[in-house]
């Protein structure tokens, strides 16, 4: 007979929910808390499943769970030794998509306040705040559940996010912020002409070269923070018709910055814009994903206190890895945390999870939930 | 009713002849030309037409014409005014593909020696190199014919071509050389990777752009010998796989280089290649043509002479455009010149030439024949 959270885990894998379906999962989600005195409040939007769930507490102070139930494709069901959906256990592993992320960490959360509210605890004000739009186009998830309790007034104190942020064992690494995404779209003029007549043209490749040279050598400074230095990317290029003798008119290349906090957005464009001031090129930004990081503080040292007590393990601070939808919660001035199951099969097929992490990663959770204090 | 070298360049264009096919042209210009004393002598080689025929001379010494019997393709039809190998002469103006290019200046040197040749005018050795594989692969060509002629000491002293060599009359331009080509497919080597992880990948295009930055500098040396600079074109360049977070693995360049005498290949490869110096890349050189150059001396002032006596123009010695045939007689030691009609059509749709072009392109190249001495 599993425990509380691995059942639950098993009926959110079961239900359906590549993104951006939620599949009844935020259903299901609502079926185990109302009893424990949740409201849901529905913030959909765009056809996106948004819910915020919430339970007035005897304490102080509001704590926030954040999650997503959408899941990402399968990938090619054939090469899953189980089928993706199937939520089987097998020498205690729990096989699914969704089994790290991040459904089961959702099944751990609601486990541990199930458990707090059955020995009558007292507890703060809890929120979970639960979208099915993370994995795709992020648009219509999390940002509006922070609209909606900005508007209502109803931010929490912190957020504690679902996302597997474990390397080897429950509570290694948490995420306390992730780089920023910035992505540009460059065109570098020339004029189109015949090879053998270059004083009649203006080679675009020849224009691009230097300038793209020189956004590869900017110096973009250290590592800050805890985040790694900021990395730009020049992930494509493409230039020229595919005949050898026409000297192309264009050149077209795409640029991906992942930036720490110690930049800024604007301070990026400047210096892709400076490094292309020599050249007529048009430069299309996109701000992907604003860098966000939680400092050291009463809340960081309540998780890995929690992690401590619970595992006797040090936790790192971590940075690392793409975007999250942290940053919409940071962006509200929220104290983040981002903390879950390993992730070493995030997005692959046979996505899996070990049934000792949900009990341990449960364990953790009610151990913040029970020391969790109004933040100064 | 038309004069001789319109009559035969209607002949001829009415002969399809797209390359590598001569379309029975050379067959009839036998017919023309056996009953003023020329012999024959077949160069077929791998499926191109080649024919040497030559007229034993009264005179010392021995001038060539070269020229093609292939014509480029015609393009779409219906775009043409009137049909491609109908030429139809309207307004004093032959229509049809190859007029200019360059069925018309076969037509006037066989008209040119016609006439001689009814006058009774002492002569010297003539010949005609006439090929299929101009517009096409150039490899089993002229190239073949001179390999004859060396094997056989027949080379000529001098070769007029008939390529199109003037801009806005006939006789403004003689081309008396052309650049060499040389064709570079370069591939830059990295390592594949994540563009959230830059730790673990190597960036090839960041390897390419400063590399490619360098090659477009090089320099590559004055103008000279009547020549344009080497110029050094960059037309192609391609790197990423179009997902905008994969940091590339390779970065892939084509490079085309025509180069004037002052430069030899093994100098612009040593140059590229130490451009090249700090990446690990694979560079594929082609030699595709070499340089050549007929100095000033005794031919080029004949035939310039010539232009100026039928025409009052003063000539430009010009080593613009493309490559051209004459690059095989040069490198046997040949002094080259090519002279023809205008070239505002070739290889277009409506491609036409002025009845009036023929005719005087006609009375210089009968100046060349009658004035030609043995050289120096
Ligand atoms: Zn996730
Ligand atoms: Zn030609």
């Amino acid at each position: 007979m599993p425990d509380i959270a691995t059942t639950i885990a098993i009926k959110l894998i079961q239900r359906e929910s590549v993104t951006p379906e939620d599949g009844g999962c935020q259903n299901y989600i609502e079926s185990l808390l109302a009893p424990l005195g949740f409201v849901r409040t529905h913030v959909d939007t765009g056809g996106i499943t948004n819910s915020i769930y919430t339970r007035t507490g005897e304490l102080p102070g509001t704590l926030a769970f954040a999650g997503h139930t959408d899941v990402v494709p399968t990938g090619p069901v054939e090469q899953w030794q189980q089928p993706p959906f199937s939520a089987e256990i097998i020498d205690g592993i729990l096989h699914g998509r969704g089994a790290q992320d991040m459904k089961g960490a959702i099944a751990c959360w609601i486990a541990a306040i199930a458990e707090l509210c059955g020995e009558y605890t007292p507890l703060p004000t809890l929120q979970l705040l639960i979208t099915s739009d993370e994995e795709g186009d992020s648009i219509d998830g999390t940002i509006r559940i922070v609209e909606h309790m900005q508007a209502a007034a109803t931010l929490p104190d912190a957020v504690i996010i679902g996302e597997p942020s474990c390397s080897n064992s429950v509570g290694d690494t948490i995420r306390r912020g992730r780089r920023g995404v910035v992505q540009v779209r460059a065109t570098i003029h020339g004029k189109q002409g015949h090879s053998a007549y270059p004083q009649d043209a203006d080679n675009a490749i020849h224009r691009a070269a230097p300038a793209l040279a020189r956004i590869a050598a900017i110096k973009w400074g250290e590592p800050s923070a805890g985040f790694p230095a900021t990395s730009c990317q020049i992930t494509n290029i493409s230039g020229g018709t595919g005949a050898s003798n026409v000297i192309p008119g264009h050149c077209d290349a795409f640029i991906d910055i992942r930036y720490n906090p110690g930049n800024s957005f604007d301070e990026i464009r400047a210096a892709i814009e400076a490094a292309c001031a020599d050249c007529e090129c048009t430069l299309d930004f996109d701000h992907v994903a604003t860098a966000f990081s939680t400092p050291d503080g009463p809340f960081l040292d309540l998780v890995c206190g929690s992690i401590l007590r619970v595992t006797g393990t040090e936790t790192l601070r971590d940075t690392g890895g793409g975007t999250s939808d942290g940053r919409f919660l940071a962006a509200a001035g929220i104290p983040v945390a981002e903390l879950g199951t390993t992730n070493s099969s995030i997005h692959q097929v046979n996505e899996q999870v070990a049934v000792s992490e949900l009990a341990t990663l449960t364990a953790i959770y009610s151990d913040i939930i029970k020391h969790f204090e109004v933040l100064a």
